[in-house]
């Protein structure tokens, strides 16, 4: 057996996946042409499961200054930010997230998993605890995996689960450390985060909020759910990434809190890597820049959130318990999840899809992310493309107006409108293929 | 106490650092020039200490390539691998790297502190055993770390002391992890691989090798360590990077091992990360490209290496075990190591600075890379600069024809060219300035 064998139960599934004509993890796209369509096998296809959420990858000034940047400063800087790969726009864009989150300390590092890495396997060591959401991103599970502290997992969302732990820790030293997301990625929820703050006052804990998902997306400014919620002060730590309502790659941490640059010279994620190429810093200050002087981006996002959400909602779908851009469609039967992922792509729609035991409860998702770059018709070509095939799958009633729970007055007015754009949707979508 | 008390001790070294006038850790560049010449502090400053080894990071074509991708494919891709984030390109450079190293597989990861942990973190598990030479990189630590396999430390570049550990879990069921690096990364060692390779096959391991540091600059064709010393078909997997002779950012592992593919779904760092986007990926192709093409770039980093080794050991310095483009130059009193580092740049030559108690027998290095890009006056100024300050600090007798120990007559002969050219390298270097 070779030192593959380990895995066998893993290819053993994924080999039945792929016989089933559907390999939703090794999508490879031909082509892009905006950021919000793509060509798969040759096919026009709607992109619904990016993170793409401002909608900014093909943003004309972000392109031109990211290779205005390759030509200035070259392809790379082959060296570490603590040795030759701290130019000056690393500075300007850590000067830039530090300004826009009103803190007074940014660190860059060159990926958003190396950032929760260098923070959560650093911050906290053998003598503190580490309080974890259960539904934490791999990248802050793995951080403290790589980190010394004693790690104390709570209910996912749960203020109270969380107290109760805390509680008995009370009396014990060292620093506490809680991490929570802002946005959390498979199912699109927020979490409580006032009363998450509450818990930390009272017990005394550093707070950290993941906010890749939500920068951008939440708050007037686009600051994520510390900023909606009115907490920012008493959120101690704001991770990032540049991957997605940014556009590039790469990761940040800003706090205001005194002592925290010694963090260049403790993290070893931020040490041992070599920093972002200079084009990267560019396009990333260049998209900061339009996240700020265009409001109306945002506006859109959650307009064009809404549409989906309650247009999928109003059709019968089991969604996710929050309107967010991350819309999670709920399938118990993993097996139709996959027919349903592969009729999609097949139809010209790209979303992702998540599979036990990845995935809470045994059920699978069909997950769509939704950009402000979407039109209504891209919305409504989906939403009539999932109900034409949802329908076919026995997952919905075959009657549009035949609604299985109630929805508010809101929604309904949503899905009014989503009902009757469908003719034609369905024929703009027939025309992209 | 803050969070940061637990940084306490590293703050004080920190700040004594900071009160001696050096900080060599927090340099920033105000601009880069060229591959070899960069501006610190408004001063023209020659580049000693980057990765850069065969200067592609100017390489017109690749930044060409790289500006194109940006328009053609925009900024970023803002999805994983195994989401939306495999463009063509990214495709295309797995297929190029394989081809390259006459390998079947091999999977690209978003930085090469990524491609050790996802490697590293995912082929041995709890039930089998990891070997770690005493001296590797903090990446190859960190996926130890990040995994579950039991660690087992064995001397640095000391095959007989590995041979003697895994004779003793010779009966333990599991697999067994055997990494080394090509060259080391602090003074410039290759590992002894032959040998390694033989305790591999008595013991029935299995060996990966990370090639970052001698990708481009060791072997024929340039594969590394392993093609120099011609056991490639011994070493199960090549690990390496993009931000070193490849002038970009990112990482990557290569294997012919059957299975090998299944590690797409298995290694977190690969999977829970973006991936890089297709600007880096066309300079990364482009690059490759021009170091199979231009074996001369090789011939002359290897020219220049010998040059400034042979130069540095001839005027008296302690300077590392082989000639490799990594010279390290050991200098046992810190103290003076500072000086001497801000003395240097002060004159217009930046090298990296490396410490205790990150460093063995609490000596410190200046630690140069030669490049390709680097020209005979570079070499020679640099030489120059440092046999003038390392007299000024007592490292170095006064007279240059007083050789300290005896060296070959190829060292002999390098050296006395190098006497040669000092007074004019040294006007070239003040005429940098």
């Amino acid at each position: 057996m070779s030192i593959f064998g380990k895995f066998a139960a893993l290819s053993a599934r994924y080999d039945r996946l792929k016989q089933s004509g559907a390999d939703p993890f090794s999508v490879k796209f031909d082509d892009i042409l905006s950021s919000v369509e793509g060509v798969v096998r040759g096919k026009k296809t709607l992109l619904f499961g990016t993170n793409n959420y401002l909608g900014l990858t093909f943003d004309e000034v972000a392109m031109e200054m990211s290779a205005d940047a390759i030509r200035h400063h070259g392809t790379g800087t082959t060296g570490s930010r603590i040795a030759n790969g701290s130019y000056k726009v690393h500075a300007e864009l850590e000067r830039e997230l530090a300004d826009f989150y009103r803190r007074k300390h940014c660190m860059v590092f060159s990926t958003g998993y190396q950032a929760n890495l260098g923070m959560i396997s650093t911050l906290v060591g053998k003598d503190d605890h580490l309080f974890l959401d259960a539904d934490s991103h791999a990248s802050i599970y793995d951080g403290s995996r790589l980190g010394h502290a004693p790690v104390v997992r709570f209910r996912h969302n749960n203020p109270d689960d969380l107290a109760k732990r805390l509680r008995r820790l009370a009396d014990q030293p060292g620093d506490k450390l809680i991490v929570v997301e802002g946005i959390y990625s498979m199912l699109g929820d927020t979490a409580p985060l006032k009363e998450f703050v509450d818990v930390k006052r009272e017990y005394g804990a550093y707070l950290m909020v993941d906010e890749a998902h939500s920068m951008g997306v939440l708050g007037r400014d686009g600051r994520g759910l510390a900023e909606r919620e009115g907490v920012e002060d008493d959120v101690d730590f704001v991770v990032g990434t540049f991957s997605k309502s940014l556009a590039s790659v790469g990761g940040f941490c800003v706090s205001s809190l005194e002592g925290f640059e010694i963090l260049r010279l403790a993290s070893r994620p931020y040490m041992f890597t070599a920093s972002l190429p200079p084009s990267i810093m560019s396009s990333t200050i260049s998209a900061l820049k339009t996240l700020r002087r265009e409001p109306e981006r945002r506006t859109k996002l959650t307009a064009n959130s809404r549409r989906f959400y309650n247009g999928l909602r109003g059709a019968g779908f089991n969604v996710g318990p929050e309107c967010t851009p991350i819309v999670a469609v709920i399938i118990d039967n993993p097996d139709i999840a996959v027919a349903f992922w592969k009729r999609l792509l097949e139809e010209g729609m790209y979303l992702n899809l998540a599979l036990p035991p990845a995935t809470p409860n045994a059920s699978a998702f069909l997950r769509s992310s939704v950009s402000a770059a979407h039109s209504d018709e891209h919305i409504d070509f989906a939403i009539a493309l999932m109900t034409r095939i949802g329908r076919e799958f026995g997952l919905l009633p075959n009657e549009t107006n035949v609604c299985p729970f109630p929805v508010s007055a809101e929604r309904l007015g949503a899905t009014a409108a989503t009902a009757r754009a469908l003719p034609t949707a369905v024929g703009a979508g027939a025309g992209m293929a």
